[in-house]
């Protein structure tokens, strides 16, 4: 076939072609779409299954079995202080999921009139925005959408949110309420917001007065190598600018224990936990407290989870290197992509040439390797340049990781020098 | 002290007034406050705590440690979809708590657009109405009030709501949304609702397209008799009146299990538990499996379920008898007070002479006893004729019980013969 392309890339166009055909041959069936803990990850708090045993009962005297307690266990509060920089008394413990705290804080001020700062309901003000740092988590995007909240993207820099960006926003557009943020080993870039991001989106005067930064911790002590990356106390930078009430900050051990049976917290200035009990005391009349019980069981101390991080990153570890060392043999030097390597988390990035990541997506799956959709790291599953793949190692094998990896890299090249050889 | 009573009541008054100087002298620190199960009965599921052990797979082959499995175990769903009257691939199994799963109906309702039947979001309807059988559940009339949601009232009749004061309402008034319904052993009174009440719900038109019967049947297997009182099928009957979305049923095993650590479920029309996950899918990424199949592995089967509440009924029901032994010798014949005897759920209510309950419920505080507040049982905690005491004896214990029922007696005559001698 003809092009207009020089002789090195046709042939290169060539190779990966038959690499493509042999790919589809071997009939893969493989999946690396989503952020999940893999089965050796589970298996490591194993503990968990015939927890808490003959206990039932807190520190407290409280009875773990029945309703109440709706703060959630406060020896487990104390455990996950330190590790997601939060007082004890302002850290809720409670249900399975930090996605549903979220969910649930948006919903109540929405819903609701009291809080800390805002002039009413937000589902009375007409349309509200957030702020959607890019690449970021889809599953933020899906709760703007559910509720019709406005996504304005902001590009993601190597230090956080581009700052000036938000910060020009937020100083003159009163419909926008809040940012998400992901700081530490963000999803899926891997970026950690700098002490200087964390001090600017703190003190940096807003248009709203109700104005929330959404802190996902969700990476809080997901280390990946020896480089224990620490990011800013939110809070205490937030009370120093003298805006105690603007971060809302969220943690959960789906990605320390079980990935559907763990626990999830929900920290924040002691008017927003008023705020938040408020009206969560509507919907519940306590947590499961006896899975609490169980990870303080498990747990034992902030140490302890620690340690049991480290255990996992030996599995995690070696997952991620297959991918760089088999990304860097396929892809270094053809200017068709490139890659972050990720010091902690769940996700590698994988940046393509403009309009290639949906084309990228296509030919794995038709080559039975499921990736995450092109464009969910955007509002509205949209990428602009459509250039952004989200890399998921952890839930599959090594030697699968292996293989699927190489497959990704057959496709980048199919995809990458189609396009360059017009 | 002279009156204008009779004799008779003068010197019941100074009796009363003796007993209950004798009753503050003792000092007494005891709660029938609200409707916990015991020690004793949480300790029937004490296998749970060690469970599931080394399991940790559904029948399906879900892991149940992991993400996913919005629906809820199926095995879970099959054990109590005959109990709850709802088939199995139309009942979900999510979270530890009922009241959880009805806020959050209510919430999608407001903020969502695909409510079955509904023109839009309830929330740009300006104010909406629900009605409200009294006496009834706070909790019910909590999340009304916390949302903005009118509440009417509607008196409850041995055979449930009063149906023609219901069906003239809803014919008539667009605003009325919904219906709070505990069906069976209803909460405080212990009525069951007939098989023409129900049918009639399912049958009524409503001015209201998207109108929906909460159907609270926090009760199904709580028997405290022999006769095991049995309710319609309320999503049949809904669906041969031609008003197949028109009812959401709850259930849970937060009285048949553990208080905070149980699990709940949501049934209805195939239509709605569509509309249900596709907002909860933003909400949460699945239910705590594991808790789902520690339930499956404890319970087996319907017939377990059944089998495990007749513990519960052996516990409760000298509770029950002993409250109903000393209101009648110590009531019967005093014309101050009748009380129901329910043949299950956790409550009965006393009905007492008008204007005395908050009285009783002050006097019984001043004595050292804790009773559900006077009112709690109407919306806005505005019992109009300040009559009806909502009496909870299943927490403490068979003695405590006994101390206290005679207690509450105590202060019935003291503030009945007050107002009787004027």
């Amino acid at each position: 076939m003809p092009t207009t392309a020089d002789p090195a890339t046709r042939a290169a166009l060539q190779q990966a072609r038959r690499d493509y055909a042999d790919l589809r041959d071997r009939k893969l069936s493989l999946d690396l779409s989503r952020g999940k803990p893999s089965p050796a990850q589970l298996d490591l708090a194993a503990d968990l299954l015939s927890l808490p045993g003959d206990r039932y009962t807190a520190a407290d005297g409280t009875d773990c079995r029945n309703y109440g307690a709706p703060l959630g266990l406060r020896e487990l509060r104390e455990i996950f202080s330190p590790l997601l920089d939060v007082p004890t008394d302002q850290l809720l413990a409670v249900g399975n999921s930090s996605l549903e705290l979220m969910h649930d804080c948006v919903v109540h001020a929405l819903l609701g009139t009291t809080l800390p700062g805002a002039q009413g309901r937000w589902v009375d003000e007409g349309r509200i925005a957030f702020l959607c740092p890019v690449p970021g988590y889809d599953r933020h995007f899906d709760l703007c959408e559910r509720f019709g909240i406005d996504m304005i993207p902001v590009p993601l820099t190597e230090t956080g949110p581009d700052m000036a960006v938000v910060e020009d926003l937020v100083r003159t557009d009163p419909r926008i309420k809040g940012i998400w943020c992901v700081p530490k080993y963000s999803n899926p870039s891997g970026t950690t917001y700098s002490d200087d991001t964390a001090r600017r989106l703190a003190a940096m005067p807003t248009a709203a007065d109700d104005f929330r930064v959404f802190w996902d911790n969700a990476y809080a002590v997901h280390h990946l190598t020896d480089e224990e990356t620490e990011v800013a106390d939110i809070l205490t930078a937030c009370a120093e600018a003298g805006h105690p009430d603007r971060a809302f900050v969220f943690g959960s051990t789906s990605k320390v224990t079980f990935g559907g049976a763990g626990v999830a917290f929900f920290g924040s200035s002691q008017a927003n936990v008023d705020w938040l009990r408020r009206y969560s005391a509507k919907r519940s009349i306590g947590p499961d407290k006896v899975n609490q019980l169980r990870h303080v069981l498990f747990l034992k101390d902030a140490d302890g989870v620690r340690r049991h991080m480290l255990r996992h990153r030996e599995i995690l570890r070696p997952k991620f290197d297959t991918v760089d060392r088999v990304f860097t043999e396929q892809l270094d030097g053809t200017g068709l992509a490139d890659w972050t390597r990720p010091k902690g988390g769940y996700f590698i990035t994988l940046n393509v040439l403009d309009g290639c990541a949906r084309e990228i997506v296509r030919l794995a799956s038709e080559a039975g390797i499921a990736l995450t959709p092109a464009g969910a790291t955007h509002p509205y599953r949209e990428d602009p340049q459509d250039s952004v793949i989200r890399i998921a190692p952890t839930y599959p094998t090594a030697d699968d990781v292996e293989q699927i990896a190489h497959a990704v890299t057959v496709c980048v090249r199919l995809a990458g020098y189609e396009k360059l050889a017009g």
